[in-house]
């Protein structure tokens, strides 16, 4: 008899779906308001930055995963509709202090990007769990994650006066931990030998090198969107910096790449996820590189860190510590975050004129590491204890990686 | 012996086309001029949106459709020659009235804009068709339905002095009532087995996902791309409330569809097409929107009954009626732009002062519909009886949504 | 025995990488600095435009090139990195004149701008070489033409004090003339029968397409990005010029296609390639056209002749010179350019007042040309003679335009 795949989608996914989207509509009814005080000029100097970031959430980060070969649809489509949510989702949090204190959230362009930037870190995290969980689980995890990014932000700002900019530009390294962790939590005996369907296809590999060059190409956008619009050279700065370790993130992922291989190839996976390491470390850092030098070293390094990484770690996190990162998601956001955070340290540091300042600055940013960790890895264990749940039915073992779980496709069975 | 193609292409299309595009460099010779008088500032506004819009029209509703699986050529690269042609026609078609008065076209970003919009009524229209109908039929029919949308658009503003805004944003239900009347009347017996390569195919299915992923963003740019630039609250208020509903549509559209299917799997030709349904109903009733929570239910109630449409109405307009609609455009266009027109009365009665205005306003919307749907049904029927004539060769029932009878591709024969 | 594929990426491209991008690391520790003086207005315009053209030369180029059946990821993904060096190399080189007398280089999005023009003239180059060259090839090639690029822009500048735009604008006679030059040299004797793997494959095809939309649609930002700002009524004739004759050349190249061939079929990679002819021709001449139908002429002519060329001149290339122009960089860049170049004259002559005048534009006109063929073609024979040596390690004849030489597919082997 041919295998079954679990119904649970129609059984628990539709009503999920339509329960959670009424909940967020009556939501939205009591608590929100389009901006009526609208600037002509900031309104159109933000909206294509705006379309490059949707760009982003809703398209790059999507195909960059499709890489797998059975499982385009399900890499493309979930993580469009985990970010349609969490997006939904964020706008509200976000909002609850304005809607505590002015009884309104107002929409604008900026709230919307803002709401992206805290969607961009889920989409960080299920790459770590990408093909072993279903729609059902990906949603709880979404809101779960949201909230806990939301609370770390207002942790960070309640207790530390962080500035808001700092407290999103932490979203890789809060991703990347999140995500780590509910994947250790989520660990099945099957990722030792390894799914039968998890591996790379060369067609599909082509859509995830679109995605790849999408989200490279408007990586500039995602670190200068929350830079104010009143500092234009500020603004410049971000861009610039950014490109310009892109640019040396691309080259020394390929570089690093090849060397690391016994063949001298270069393996796509690598490359693709490893381009972006230095805009994920500038990210970070962005506000106290000065010269592209600077930001090109920070490119270099990060990069040869994350290749490294995903050659050597992802294997031995699944050997050492039972943690199955699917498309490595340490390597790719939670080093170079990792290695951003210390940039900025030092760099704060040197630029710093007296002891005092310099350590006064060393304690707080080692205390928003410290609280973004920690928020991180327990929001992530209280999402992983609950996502293990057999009432969510999460895919057997042969079913995972499979479009074939989530999607019909009519011809198939008769076509063999 | 083989098949044989019907060498149609050849003898008709070339000529055909070079004599249309000639004729219509002899007509911009004689009518039109690139506008002089250009604010810097408008321009660079209005310039990222435009591009948005160029994607939308140009890749997103030809890859959308690229999903059947020998057709992928056809869908993406006729849409695009399509677009191309209609759009051409409608600069002159929207112009006809300046050349008449003050004897020259103005080019300017804004008229090709708006020449565009019209192009997508064709493309909604050429859904409906899709895959039974050779080049030569789809440009004739471009020529007509531009011709057709653009009489809609006089007679609406010199019989109801609708506004300009207003008589565009009917595109999605004239586009649709003109694509149904003409499938209708192409159609042929073989539909009703199926056609044998009339199918989905998994790969092309992430082009299609692709598409789909494009027009979904920047359809606030599409919805927002005609409101007064002096006016930037509406605009946001536009952008927001298309982005918002878009939102809802996603998150319904794959919950009904996997309602609706006995397995509970989502069917991605469903998912992707009805994910707009929001977007084009709030495209239609933009202008009574205020608040993001009427945005979202409408974007729901579009999604649901979009959802519903695609999955049982398809196949009851096949065999009740003989109208095999290819994409489903009844239900994807159709519906939710009915809906949309419907909140819009409903709306504007609510936000009336007095039953006079209400009465007035209800007159005047009705008034907008039947005229939209009867020139829209009368354009499709000419059109219809036109294109059946045998002269154009439409292509054998074994050559329908196949890619061989327009491409050709070196080393297929050899390879099998 | 399985054939091998040589190891040179490793021994050879990882070291020429790490040591070429830590020399432009150290080269910008002492030339550059990024633009403080930055005016909101002027980079926020600026932007979209600037990330338009980051699309054209990241993405389109590469996909634009993925149709080979085995050569998708190396097409996209060498075309990406040789993108990346070239433009770090490009903006060393275009502001060597302001190192030299103001110290340092500023970067701000226009100096981006102006050296991803330059990388554009590379791409180009490429398509002719493409498929039967390794990495570190190209990679030498690309900073040669950057070079030869540069020098030919300050030869024009200094000794016929052309303006700016004018010598960036023979990027496309430039960039081919060059690699024709290239691909003359390094001819191989497997070329005349075909390569095994130079074929087009359908599905890759697809993204071939995508790769052809983007181009085509950003084509007027391609255009429009270096005309000042300053001038808004300049900015919108070169962006309606240039879409009109995109318009027409994708009309005419897909009619001429149909017409060329013994079937009537249209040939994929002649309409992609052929498409933008019309965008070259108009970019070489655009300062001159005031008409709409001027610009739709150019393109009409433009693309009847890449067409043509496309179809007949390819083979006699090979046989007659063996020159094996892989994408036929001859006639979708090299004759438009040249069409675009004459046009320029004709104009000009035409619309100067008197003949001194228009001698003297003549004499100036044909003096770019001359210099700028000569540079190409001098630039183009030192590159081939130094990428003959067997030092590099060219892919053996089988390997050509094949994956495999440089990219590791895990599960190839075990699959078959």
């Amino acid at each position: 008899m041919a295998p079954k795949y679990a119904p649970d989608v129609r059984s628990r996914l539709a009503p999920l779906l339509l329960f959670l989207q009424t909940g967020f509509i009556i939501l939205y009814y009591f608590s929100t308001e389009i901006e009526s005080n609208v600037d002509g000029i900031i309104f159109s100097n933000f909206y294509p930055v705006f379309q490059d970031l949707n760009v982003m959430v809703f398209l790059g980060f999507g195909f960059l995963s499709s890489f797998l070969v059975r499982y385009g649809f399900s890499a493309s489509g979930f993580s469009f509709l985990i970010a349609v949510m969490a997006t939904q989702w964020a706008l509200i949090l976000n909002g609850i202090e304005s809607w505590y204190y002015s009884g309104k959230i107002k929409l604008s362009l900026r709230s919307l990007g803002v709401a992206e930037m805290c969607t961009a870190s889920v989409l960080i995290s299920i790459g770590a769990v990408q093909g072993k969980t279903n729609h059902v689980q990906l949603i709880l995890m979404a809101l779960l994650e949201v909230f806990g990014f939301v609370l770390n932000e207002w942790l960070l700002q309640t207790l530390l006066s962080a500035r808001n900019t700092h407290c999103i530009m932490v979203l890789h390294i809060f991703g990347a931990f999140f995500g780590l962790v509910l994947t250790w939590i989520l660990y099945r005996k099957e990722s030792e030998q390894g799914f039968e369907k998890e591996k790379l296809d060369r067609k599909a590999g082509l859509f995830s090198m679109l995605g790849t060059v999408f989200l490279w190409m408007f990586w500039p956008s995602f670190n200068s969107v929350l830079v104010d619009d009143h500092f234009p050279e500020r603004k410049l700065r971000s861009v610039c910096s950014t490109y310009l370790a892109l640019a040396v993130s691309a080259v020394a992922s390929l570089a690093v790449s090849a060397l690391s291989s016994p063949e001298g190839k270069v393996h796509p996976a690598n490359f693709q996820s490893c381009i972006f390491a230095g805009g994920v470390a500038v990210g970070v850092s962005m506000s106290v590189i000065r010269y592209p030098w600077e930001a090109m070293t920070i490119g270099l390094t990060a990069a040869a860190v994350s290749t490294t990484g995903f050659r050597y770690l992802k294997s031995h996190m699944l050997f050492a510590f039972e943690c199955h990162d699917t498309c490595s998601v340490l390597s790719t956001h939670g080093l170079p975050g990792l290695l951003g955070w210390l940039t900025h340290l030092l760099l704060q540091i040197k630029q710093s004129d007296d002891h005092t300042t310099a350590i006064r600055f060393a304690v707080f940013h080692i205390c928003v590491l410290l609280i973004t960790i920690t928020v991180s890895l327990t929001m992530g264990i209280i999402t992983g204890v609950l996502l293990k749940w057999d009432i969510w039915r999460p895919p057997q073992d042969k079913k995972c990686f499979d479009d074939q779980a989530f999607w019909m496709f009519e011809h198939l069975a008769v076509r063999k």
